[in-house]
């Protein structure tokens, strides 16, 4: 599972407090570092509020306190800002997928457990969820490629577990590793709009999410 | 399948060279028609290009050629708007499922040949796919609550195909096709976006398709 773990983004506010060994910024660059996090918070929340269309980066910067001028002079355009917002996000959720999968039980209670960790690490960023796979659906092909590069690892990491468990002789050896990670994921994600619109929380998630992944694996098990 | 047949809009633009029986339409009453028809044809082009969010009212009314006012004058807001080209938009797809059912075969051919002529009905207007879906996943809950009325004659059509097939005994009697239906349409839905960004033909769709369809039956066939 190790494919799944996505380094931190370049792009991250400064680490506070922390002692990781990299070489201590300067009073500039913490300034500058400072600025970003500004601005990245204050994308985050503009497009969970209203999604990427209408977020602009003149209501950005306000948000933010700062100018337009200022925002510019970090970030190229509003989509490498909303790649960086992903790219933290889709680390958080890796970070939760990862930690949630419990070796040494069936691919069932592996996913599920990756999943589930999943759903706690990112409820509480539900709106912005909802922006991502709004945005996942209406951008340039330009934007769609790079968002699909950002979420390739968490699918690589996933399909792994599958393939797992094809060699590990749990799964017909004829199964389609991709393809039942494709549907599994795409049902993980369709969740996400039930909690939405309809109040789910983490039990009705996982139970709901249970029994789809029981459908897609029943009929691959080897027996 | 007759469930799966939505009525016509009420809101369809005018029938052209309709003999449908219907009383014919006084001058002012097929003048005001042809203009919300002009309306909604513009809101669609510009959901399409632009998205629910970056389409404007008064942008929908410069497409159309008239005012605001003239707008205002035929939908109470763009949310209504955006409500009657889905309804005409689902009432086509409808349409297409049913015609493309064919009885008498097996489930899996039943659904795919109705999926299928649902794709070959819809690939020409991908871009509103895309924009509705989008749409689905990021607006206020109120409006969530309208798209899924609309969409519901649809989805139950297709879960009555499913409980079909468990009466007639080729699904397992344990099968939940409530479930069954909403991951085979999940799965329908999101190889719209393999066609919006990797340029999937009917083909491509019908045989990917096929190959999901088969991992979510296949643990539910009776034997």
């Amino acid at each position: 599972m190790r494919d799944i773990v996505l380094n931190p983004p370049v792009d991250a506010p400064e680490a506070q407090g922390s002692d990781t060994g990299a070489r201590p910024l300067n009073r500039r660059q913490v300034a500058k570092q400072r600025t970003r996090g500004k601005v990245i918070e204050a994308a985050r929340n503009l497009f969970a509020q209203r999604g990427y269309d209408a977020a602009t980066i003149r209501d950005i910067a306000r948000e933010a306190g700062m100018s337009t001028g200022a925002v510019f002079a970090n970030f190229q355009d509003k989509s490498e800002l909303f790649d960086t917002v992903l790219a933290e996000d889709l680390a958080r959720l890796a970070e939760a997928l990862t930690r949630g999968i419990k070796t040494g039980t069936d691919l069932k209670s592996r996913l599920l457990g990756g999943f589930v960790a999943g759903y706690e690490a990112t409820l509480d960023q539900l709106p912005l969820v909802q922006a991502v796979v709004a945005r996942a659906w209406h951008q340039p092909l330009q934007d769609a490629r790079k968002g699909r590069e950002l979420i390739a690892p968490v699918i690589e990491g996933l399909e792994s577990l599958v393939a797992d468990a094809i060699k590990a002789g749990e799964l017909k050896p004829t199964t389609d590793a991709a393809l039942v990670t494709e549907l599994v994921w795409v049902a993980y994600l369709s969740n996400y709009r039930r909690a939405a619109y309809d109040s789910w929380t983490i039990d009705t998630l996982k139970s709901h999410l249970e029994q789809q992944i029981d459908i897609i694996l029943s009929g691959q098990r080897a027996r």
